[in-house]
């Protein structure tokens, strides 16, 4: 019997999906083949990735100025690409850092850019989100990137950020399709699968065109995004399984009623779980400043450390997976992706009192 | 029911992998979820990852000074990845050219290499294979690269080319594990997984470590192969489904009887195969220097390139998959991967021999 999965990625995938997935892997539509077993340029896959692509710009309203990609390598690979692809050598590109995912990516940016910390939330432990006014964003910065949702500490942006002329770039892997999002605002929003689309391996990219065609320094064509677009994400062999999954998700959400359904759903996730932590006179607590926790990620701690163990065995053998949190943060973290249906956080709800009221 | 698929990848796998992993799908081993849906870090999946290696090195006989390596990109990503990680700026590298794959490899690495096409079949349209002696190699270059089997040509190399102290590079991606291979005599092999691995997004390497030590520039973590290593393939996340499917083939394989067993299989098909285009009087015709034809992608001419449309339509209708040619080299073309059983072949040369006496 399947777990509630609180994985905080690769994570749960809805059950519809999975089933369907399951049911045609040896023989896929006509194909008298497996889905991974065609050729990614036949007429039955180029369809249903075409297919896949319309069903994200439905359920996102992508602007027509904006190309859809899908990639590979991990958000991290882009972490480099992304100021491959954008700055010229040492050009600034001004960094908002959250947690740890944008720690990485500036890490990652300074081969490339002159990667600068406009503003971070390192001295609250990550806890805050730094207002808008402080951010030292300069008007000739490649882009301004952030991290929308910052998974190990369970920060989250519950609003897109002005950064006047300079392109938005967003690590938007743990909340894409989580809401409705308005992504007119940004230049370019990249999302590793595997915690709201897919199996990890699929890289999905939304960016505007114009912004693609920088080309600012000599680059064999597999890292410029520019050839991607024009080859509709089949440069090379794609992650054809990744994408078919990424598409099956797609429908999927569209027939769940979009995203402002989602939002509703993660809404009440998320509160029902917060409540029962703030509601435990203490013996769970979130160190998160209220207006900045995440629906995706709640890190929570039991008062007594000592406690971890016997929470953690107890609620895996109440179905509960995946609960230990990441150990930056120390504690337990739920990961409340779209696949985590309502009755799984009840359950943890649930039992969550129950081990308060025995230990 | 499922066809006999001649796909060039991706291409089919073996049926016994695909059923098991349909059967595993939404419940793997003990986790109660799906193996794409649990951590990469976690106790289950690092045990699966390492048997995957452990049975990986058994079957190629892997030295330990070797790393193997379970990335993503696709081989073409490594076209340009490899010289950034062992050549200095424009420091000489030596390319042997016998393809399509081949000729992509140099373009890619011009960035980051100085790029030397040291022999090349372009001359025959890359049916033959330059001979050792006629190869302008520099004992300074940074490494040779070859393309072992081209899969648009047909063209393989039945021999290991013997480069002295200058390290060898193959991108194997469409003959390895087809037969045994004496790992020791390279610096670096690649393959993109999705002809005789597993699916697409996965890239297998293995690399002699200090090769993998050089770190001729400053790169962003992500591309350093070094990293990769030291975090034995973790750096971030991988491509799980990929991994997981990888290690049920290579299982798969040793059952089998391991590559010597594949060997005399893979030679039996394409005999099967090649004969039956050279007894054809002519109607069938493969252009390939007979020293230098592949075990594993057959291509063939019919003797009136009228008559292909008939071909292909009356295939697919008797079940036989994918044999439409490359573009660049017209005709039809059957793959013969480790995948497909002698079984299929028969079925192939049977419906050819039939096709010729109706048409």
């Amino acid at each position: 019997m399947r777990g509630w999965n609180f994985s905080a990625g690769p994570a749960a995938l809805p059950e519809a999906v999975l089933r369907q997935a399951q049911e045609e892997l040896p023989e896929w539509g006509g194909a008298r083949a497996s889905v991974m077993e065609v050729s990614h340029r036949g007429k039955a896959f180029v369809a249903m990735a075409q297919q896949a692509e319309a069903d994200l710009r439905e359920l996102l309203d992508v602007p027509p100025s904006c190309r859809v990609l899908f990639l590979q390598g991990g958000a991290t690979q882009h972490f480099a690409q992304i100021p491959m692809n954008l700055c010229a050598d040492g050009q600034r590109a001004d960094y908002v850092v959250t947690g740890h995912w944008g720690e990485k990516a500036v890490k990652e940016a300074v081969v490339y850019a002159g990667a600068h910390v406009a503003a971070s939330s390192a001295a609250s432990k990550y806890t805050t989100i730094p207002p808008r006014e402080t951010w030292d964003i300069d008007s000739g910065a490649a882009y301004v990137h952030y991290t929308p949702n910052e998974t190990i500490h369970g920060v989250e942006f519950h609003s897109i950020p002005d950064t006047g002329d300079v392109p938005l770039v967003a690590d938007m892997s743990s909340d894409i399709l989580s809401r409705p999002v308005d992504v007119s605002r940004f230049g370019l929003i990249y999302a590793g699968a595997q915690k709201n689309i897919g199996p990890s391996g699929l890289v999905l990219m939304i960016a505007r065109d114009e912004l693609l065609q920088r080309n600012p320094r000599p680059l064999p064509k597999i890292f410029r995004y520019a050839e991607h677009a024009a080859a509709d994400s089949m440069l090379n062999t794609p992650n054809t399984w990744g994408w078919y999954l990424a598409g099956l998700t797609f429908r999927w959400l569209k027939e769940q009623g979009g995203l402002g359904a989602m939002e509703r759903r993660n809404r009440e996730k998320a509160d029902a779980l917060y409540a029962a932590i703030d509601g435990s006179d203490g013996y769970y607590r979130n160190p998160v400043e209220p207006s900045a926790r995440s629906r995706m990620n709640v890190p929570f701690t039991l008062h007594d450390a000592a406690l971890d163990a016997a929470f953690l065995e107890e609620s895996e053998d109440a179905g509960l997976l995946a609960l230990k949190g990441h150990r930056a943060v120390g504690g337990m973290r739920a990961s409340l992706y779209n696949a985590m249906p309502i009755e799984g956080v009840r359950a943890l709800v649930e039992f969550m009192r129950d081990f308060s009221r025995r230990h």
